[in-house]
């Protein structure tokens, strides 16, 4: 942490701070610069330091030198951490496909689903069963009997499942059915649950938020981690901007950067990235160029009557095509797609 | 909701949307301009239907005519919605100022703060026992114990207190404490937690989340009111953008703009929404110059020593004076400052 | 300027920072810390040592420390610059009031306005000759035809003429009628006008970007002082956010921020911030109570057929009632409304 | 165009609405809905009747139906426009590569480039003569000097040249060194210079502003294309958003909408989009994906000893090995890299 003193900062106010850091074990390297002196800290500093130093006289502002994260840090573990799944893994060099609708409206729906993407390549089945909705009076999901009809889809097709969990409460009820547990973006900095999500026992697929900057998401990683479950999967989902033409704007910069800054998987997310299924298949491109692990994409039998997320679904038919293309890009790029799972999932 | 239709669509494509339309007991107005053709949808639309819609071949884009939200708008409840808590008024013409530190840290930081807000003239004394921080190795809080000291504070100023409420879990315990249970901005959009206060006999403030249109804010309160707590209390507190000069960005247009659209009272947080104890004042004044109809401040004994925001608290003295000055320039607007709470309030 | 090494630098590497600042005759101190080691560069940095750095191998990130901006600088000149236009002064305490059409469309429509802003107390008389616009197909402006009913206003009037100048070569021509050359938000950074503004002998009115954070908008400001005009006036009228309920997201704490960081005037345009004629008069306010030395306003004879932004222009009546209110409120706060203008303005 | 009438409206005002379109040579189709009433306005709208009519006396809100531009959106010319630079067509489905410095500083610098692109199998050359820069204290290219030198490099290598135009008075003199103009994020709202190049005959590329929608990016061409120069190529190179890890945000999903909505090229920046050289492969990489009609890269001989964006430059090699991927990458993708040019190009 540097402390950047003002320009007609005083002795005493020098002093004061110095002082200070020496009052709470710490120590300062004062360096005179023709513009400005500043104060190196140097010591095991505490990030609420900032805030008290910040409101000391003398000083003009504090810039931070060290990562705030630590367990999910590339500093901490230099190696790609891969996450097994069934018999996919994520994190590995393969692209791994997640694939099912935005919510499990029936078992019809969902086992068409299943069978279609199972058939096309996919890896892994998504399908709502709690949904956050804007709205209080929009379809939230089929609760427990969506779960159950995951369950039913894994046992037929061998695709691991992965879904959303949206309350502490929850939690332990998810985690009996799904493969991988989803927090949503709206959960990003919902810290009590991600603080239980971190305690079970199952890998995690975390969302980046609206407005989560790459190190915000990170610094949520690290909550999940610090309660012991390592296996965190990030998902880049688009941020909000000025930009209204796409539902979101996707900042696919964020898979390279995070690859580079953590040791986590990355996915993406270009279904709701976008919100137009006529972006998706190029944004899903993109992404695996861009170097993501995975995709996650939905799918329904039915765009046009889905109860969620219609226009940014893909028909089954314009999924074959795009992993069609996935398969020529991916090895192209060296990441081909992942070999497919074969038999039941381990629940 | 209009349908707008692409310029080349065929009539084949335009009767399977009023099909589509009448299937699901609803009809269609066409109007066909000079340059677009455009289907009015008439009937009782639900939310969901613009998704389907904007897959079916022919159809360009949808718009939404009405507003998504009902028990909070304006059009539903013409009169502002006045909350009583303890002896004063929110919402009812005058200003109303919850002051008091960040984080409880203490008893005696605590009472030290409530007598000093108190005798300056604020009529609800803030302070977090749950606190939200982006990084798992800050200070949380004390938790129930920081309720136990909020409420000795209460029987002693008899100011009534607002306070953070994190998850589904701790909604009874929190509610046996505050007069009004405060969500935070990280969980606008946690919607268990939002349906759950919406159970409780108490008042809500509703803090704006980062990334929240003050439309996406005032389906947030929706959800509360949906279950029966129409006390809902708005609280403007920046949203994310590019400028970094300043913590959040306050966008105060969005008090009248929301006082506009719906019949709630509106607050403001400028310690938060600037993160810089300097542009708190202005900004508390600017809020009020802006129809706000209650301001929620920091203030703490000792900036330089807080264990959370210190950088944007005010000290005792600067408090005093920002209230002064809210005296004056409230009577200039037309909302004086309510007047003193009298005797303990009622919990 | 700080170096923040690689948390795996070498000695090689820090060698090689070393020697490379020795090169361009700088020093650097070094910060051996627990987590990171820095290097403090001494010396007259130049803002490209930052990139040129930032690729040398061992180096993690660079900080700034100093201000990119001199002229402007509070540090610079503590006091604050008085503009003197007509009669008024602009950053003397009092707030100056500037209004009128968004664009000249006829002699009748702008005498009319002006004396009805003139007798509703306003000090300057704003009005567009060149209008920039977002498509090439709408009302762009009088051009010099709309300049010249300018000046028969000011001639009427007394009042002193603020009006937009948006290309190089017409800055002459603008100068010879304007009191005011305002230069609009989408030229913010061109830097070549800037400059050519910089070389008149009239002070200049500098929108802030859509884009601009307050650094920005204070170095495009040193642009034209660096070309020796040292009275450039700072228009806040919002930025650019994810928020599209207004037109922009005014960022009122700009105002305290820009006047804590440099000698300038700062006014505040809600009429353009906020895009809405109703959310005018509480913005307007709120500038003021924010530190705003004065206020741009739209007004026109017939809002609803305004040839450009009707919907944010105040009739005559509300413009009267909003300047009642500005009165009271300039007063409580401590910055009057400047006292009116006597007799024809020096052009 | 519609108009959403207020939830309260009286039969009166709707009729002055309906007379006011009459009286304007336009007329209304009344739909009264359950919820709402709305008037689509038939015949040839102009812009500002949304500003006029929303100021009306019972309107809610206006709702625009046309796309403002016409000569760039796809139902105006349904084929993709190609543009033919020196041996190369842009646009024409192959990946059309444009790699150089940021700024030209000295021939040894531009000429040692300019051979190792070529060599590479770049087909266009890139160096700013002329740069625009947010601080007036830094460097801001040869100018007319750096336009000879590029033109040298032009003439020893054949590859054709492209360069930025920052002001009307310079546009002759640019064009008559460059292949292609290029105009700066800086100035995509600069109007003046655009309508300047839309007069020139040569093609203009067109950077999307920080603040731009890609509506705004298409209306800034339909500028350029009005004044009789359709030869626009479109270039993505991110916007402003919350998040400060990178430069800018790339909104890679514009690409793909851009080319939907519009008949252009597009082709993309990921050096200026990202800031950083080690997030420049894998965003060319995503940009290919997305589909982009070609790549501008910032190639420097000595990055850490730029005079401008170092820290985005890629190295000979690294740009080497980046050709060998986007190599593999295209053809999988089924848009090879453009054949190399041949030969000196054409001025």
């Amino acid at each position: 942490m540097m402390v950047i003193m003002r320009k007609d900062y005083t002795e005493e106010e020098l002093s004061g701070i110095l002082e200070r850091l020496e009052e709470i074990g710490l120590s300062g390297h004062t360096i005179v610069g023709m513009e400005r002196t500043v104060v190196g800290v140097v010591g095991q500093v505490y990030p609420e330091l900032a805030d008290d130093l910040e409101t000391m006289p003398g000083v003009d502002d504090i810039v931070p030198i060290s990562k705030p994260y630590k367990l999910a840090s590339r500093e901490f573990k230099p190696h790609n951490t891969e996450i097994r799944v069934g018999d996919v893994v994520i994190g590995g060099g393969q692209t791994v496909v997640m694939a099912g609708p935005c919510a499990v409206e029936s078992e019809e729906q969902l086992m068409a689903t299943a069978r279609a993407v199972k058939a096309a390549g996919a890896h892994v089945l998504r399908g709502g069963a709690f949904k956050p909705r804007t709205s209080p009076y929009t379809f939230r999901g089929l609760e427990e009997k969506g779960l159950q009809i995951l369950k039913a889809a894994r046992e037929e097709t061998g695709l691991p499942v992965v879904t959303e969990v949206m309350t502490v409460r929850d939690v332990d009820l998810v985690a009996r059915y799904a493969d991988i547990l989803q927090i949503g973006a709206r959960n990003v900095q919902n810290f009590f649950l991600l603080e239980e999500v971190g305690r079970v026992g199952k890998p995690v697929l975390l969302k980046r938020g609206f407005a989560s900057t790459v190190q915000d998401w990170l610094l949520s990683a690290e909550y999940i981690m610090s309660k012991g479950n390592r296996d965190v999967i990030l998902c880049e989902r688009g941020i909000r901007t000025f930009e209204t033409a796409t539902r979101n704007t996707m900042d696919l910069s964020a898979i390279p950067l995070a690859k580079r800054l953590c040791h986590l998987p990355v996915v993406s997310d270009p279904s709701h990235g976008t919100g137009k299924w006529y972006l998706v298949e190029p944004m899903a491109m993109a992404s695996m160029a861009a170097g993501a692990d995975g995709l996650m994409l939905e799918v329904h039998p039915n765009p046009d009557r889905a109860l969620s997320d219609g226009a940014e679904s893909l028909t089954f038919e314009n999924f074959r095509l795009l992993m069609e293309r996935a398969k020529a890009v991916g090895e192209a790029l060296g990441r081909p797609l992942a070999s497919e799972a074969k038999g039941p999932a381990r629940a």
